[in-house]
């Protein structure tokens, strides 16, 4: 297993989709998951610490999980089929039984950014889906593939583009 | 407390935005509660009892909540402010005790249809904000307010035009 960090949300350029690239903390290597738009906007909200008057979904299942006395421990992408990546939420509950969880990866990046929760990606996950950056380090190349997180996240535009 | 029901989700014609009609079980009145986008399509899945390879958003809650031996044993619309509603979700742990838990209406009513719990509206809520159905019954009447559930809600329909 990796731990993982978000290094980027963007706008797969091809697809029109928003994509979530984890980065491997122990290499230079990304995974891309394409993810749903309201995922994106809960993700970017996450990455971006706005607060909002009211909980939105997964504020309310962070809250939900605190007021039973839960708590996310880790985070796990741990497999991949059909190009579908499936994810498990392990839970405590305050008797410290551990709950698995299956969950889509986006939920679970959206509740593991606001629990500040590891997130973890299976070897063999990693090893079937893991690339290069697609895209050099640099600002041109970054416009070009409309990184909208990174360190000049713009929600605004974020927002515009995938609606 | 009332208890109500939904009676339709619509698209409300001069703000464009998603409305669920909640229907009080005991009069002909309805109170039209606006939501979010992603919210609505929850909703509507929940209604037309679909489902989806991947649990949503809400299915995770709910897993969540199952998970942790909770229940869900009702969802309270319990106060309006500044043209806000905010509502309350009462879960019950594996040891009887009861976890009042802030939520929008919208994630509520979400929740509630999953796990077929009651959803409840305050006396004051009703007396603020209840009004006669925006529409006659009738299929044309109906088909002016967009009405996309009810007897013959088309989701696809509804998705076209709220995106």
């Amino acid at each position: 297993m990796r731990e993982v960090e978000i290094k980027a949300l963007l706008v797969d350029p091809y697809q029109n989709t928003p994509v979530v690239l984890l980065k491997d903390q122990g290499s230079e290597k990304v995974v891309p998951i394409w993810i749903g738009t309201p995922e994106a906007t809960a993700i970017a909200i996450a990455l971006q610490e706005r607060e909002f008057p009211r909980p939105l979904t997964h504020d309310l299942l962070q809250n939900v999980i605190d007021a039973m006395g839960g708590e996310l421990d880790m985070v796990v992408i741990d497999h991949i089929e059909d190009s579908t990546y499936y994810a498990t939420l392990f839970i405590r509950d305050r008797e410290g039984e551990i709950h698995e969880i299956d969950a889509r990866p986006s939920d679970s990046i959206a509740l593991a950014l606001r629990t500040g929760s590891p997130i973890y990606i299976a070897e063999e996950v990693f090893a079937a889906s893991a690339i290069d950056l697609p895209y050099e380090d640099d600002d041109q190349q970054r416009e070009q593939f409309r990184v909208f997180v990174e360190k000049d996240m713009n929600l605004a535009e974020f927002k515009k583009f995938i609606q």
